[in-house]
């Protein structure tokens, strides 16, 4: 069943409350839960609403390493690095794109979100970045298809590496922001189960990233075992990391983070859970802002409100599940906050000096967690996980064996519907 | 203590054989060895020479997802793919990475190979490709100075790959091949514990490839288990599987997929081990001829006996465990076997649509498997695991964040001495 964090609606089916708008969430029983004995996204099938594929690419996301970088510790305050570019498409995307594409295959049983009528011939979704490459990898390990609604003005790198694994590629001419609600209108009668960045399906495979985090901490894995701890020194981690700190674009991974944190202290695995931030670049920074301001909400930027960041992977305007990662960060006394690009910069550099490449997006948790250092708002002697979202070849030409032009289709964003096969033009 | 396996002699210290030249393994003790409860370079602690540092990127190496591939069986063989790319920095390379950079960090202790007088002072490696991103990276996490000669003629996008770690960049001008054995030679003088394609360090951390392997096999985990069997039907896979199949270039990975199989063997954790199979690419395939020609030795090629092959990272025309390889190809009842660039192509191609995205010279297990299957020398119902050793960013201009020219040494091949800080010329 899915709920309504916002409002307590419920719903059978469907992607966001059809009262508040809000998205919506599959309920869990946390009852008798226990931390499994390793990781991976299906090591944590108790708290999933489907049952994982046989075979496949969905076995490979997550399992990501843990790692204490003490080069990287930042006035006193102890780092740990979330490292999700080890996925199989180079990025936590994966984790929620195994559980979406596994509940398509699934035929609409066992708690997937599909509202259309009988099984979705089809898996989608609306990204023209990691997300896209990821959904293309996993679509193509199973036998459904894959769309992908890319803007017009993509550039031909990253065609180049979505259309690597074949999926059908429609691009759209319009407003780029609004693809995402036209989804989840046009997905039911098309036949396409969209899995978008915040859609119940893949917050409920991404939520496993900080259930891995907690799981290293409450075992003992983290820190203070193998790989953790200071050089010289037996330092113990604590049984739950002082705070977790990651990038937010839609606010689906961060809002994935506070139910991961949830429904881990609701099973009695946690006592005392870790404070959750969330890192906007400045040049795009709804969130963060809405967190200053005081906000309830998240208030679209428009226009000249929006700047360019070398952070582009996160740079979403109008983030959809922003008002939900605001509550996540007031409820766990957390914050949202901005980083300007020097300081995205000089992360990025510091972080691959400690062996560890990260795209720039990545980059913001180590400038966020020095500004909140040096507000005081992390203390010296704490510990701290940076989450490092993705390794960023998704934009780059990878050298995929392909060559020459890719025939793509272009439709109008008025012209959407008939390409996925609904109203008068057919397909 | 190291010994060689060709000729029974033993060592304190040093990387290949006084007597016969073939290349030294370290010793281990099987006895009461038991499988570890997960997968990891350092879950496999008792059969490796040396400790984990406390922190860093080594605690990242290994633990890769080993999937069941349905849509890439041959013939009626069950296929599963062991995922190298995701290891941190995108190659089975990190393995050994991790294992000679601890053991130039513990100071020489617990079993480096390092024949200086006292503890090195650096960690280097000679290799333009995934090698030297790796050794660059695991060299960055610690206090260690990495130093990595390349060719005089190395692409730009290659050397900015390795240079965003920040290592010591020595072009050097002359024989490449030859520099794998005046790195031997140089290395303890000038304070520098190489860690080469298979140096007795890195065969150590590259057998947790395979043990991982026969770990999931043996446990349950593979085939039957999350991500195994076949759509619909509960098959399970065998204890162990019946073949593995993998690239070979130096000849350091096949060999210590045979190291592999033999501790596994002699702590009784193995029964009927796997036939091991080495494939290279056509053009350039010294051990695939030698295994052909029944020959006790690999000969390297010269000159025009040498092609150019889209899997140019396997393209090893002198392998220096090429003999090695050859012996663990017989002894296990496998082959060493040759693909052309086309059939190469294909599986590259049948990978990326099994949602598996490989650089070209890890589509190689994929061809060979196909040959094999119609030669009668893997047969319908078996279950065959290819090793995808890398994903392949380490070629390309993966967006490190950095522009303009890199200012790097080069020196001609009889300067090397010198500018290592060695003879009349010192540094």
């Amino acid at each position: 069943m899915l709920t309504c964090d916002a409002c307590g609606r419920t719903a059978e089916s469907g992607q966001r409350c059809d009262d508040c708008g809000e998205p919506l969430w599959f309920d869990t029983d946390p009852d008798g839960v226990a931390w499994p004995d390793r990781d991976g996204v299906w090591a944590f099938g108790d708290l999933l609403p489907v049952e994982p594929p046989p075979g496949g690419l969905a076995a490979a996301a997550g399992a990501t390493p843990l790692v204490r970088a003490s080069g990287l510790d930042a006035g006193g305050a102890r780092v740990h690095v979330k490292i999700e570019g080890t996925n199989p498409t180079g990025s936590f995307k994966d984790r929620g794109s195994a559980v979406g594409v596994a509940a398509a295959v699934a035929d609409g049983e066992g708690g997937a979100t599909f509202a259309g009528d009988g099984a979705p011939d089809a898996v989608g979704t609306v990204s023209h970045g990691n997300m896209a490459v990821s959904m293309a990898a996993h679509g193509a390990s199973t036998d459904l298809e894959c769309v992908v609604l890319v803007p017009a003005d993509i550039s031909a790198a990253r065609l180049r590496r979505i259309a690597a694994y074949d999926p059908r590629i429609v691009r759209v001419d319009g407003d780029y922001g609004r693809l995402y609600y036209d989804a989840l209108d046009l997905g039911p009668e098309s036949g396409i189960e969209f899995v978008n960045s915040d859609s119940p399906l893949r917050v409920a495979g991404q939520k496993t990233t900080v259930l891995e985090v907690l799981r290293a901490f409450a075992t003992g894995e983290a820190g203070g075992g193998v790989g953790g701890g200071e050089r010289g020194t037996t330092e113990a981690a604590p049984d739950v990391p002082d705070a977790v700190v990651m990038p937010i674009s839609s606010g689906g991974h961060a809002s994935a983070a506070w139910k991961a944190v949830r429904e881990a202290t609701a099973a009695g695995l946690v006592d005392d859970p870790p404070r959750l931030y969330f890192v906007q670049a400045a040049a795009c920074a709804p969130v963060a802002a809405a967190f200053e301001r005081g906000d309830d909400a998240v208030t679209r930027l428009e226009g000249e409100e929006v700047g360019e960041t070398v952070a582009y992977s996160i740079a979403n305007p109008d983030p959809p599940s922003g008002t939900r990662a605001l509550a996540a960060a007031r409820a766990t006394d957390g914050a949202a906050l901005a980083v300007d690009d020097d300081a995205i910069h000089a992360a990025r550099r510091d972080l691959v000096a400690a062996g560890i490449r990260v795209e720039p997006a990545s980059a913001t948790p180590l400038a966020g967690l020095r500004r909140l250092r040096e507000r005081g708002a992390v203390d010296a002697g704490e510990h701290v996980v940076l989450v490092a979202t993705g390794v960023g070849y998704g934009g780059t030409d990878g050298g995929d064996g392909r060559s020459g032009s890719l025939d793509v289709e272009t439709v109008p964003r008025s012209g959407l519907a008939a390409a996925l096969g609904l109203g008068d033009a057919g397909e």
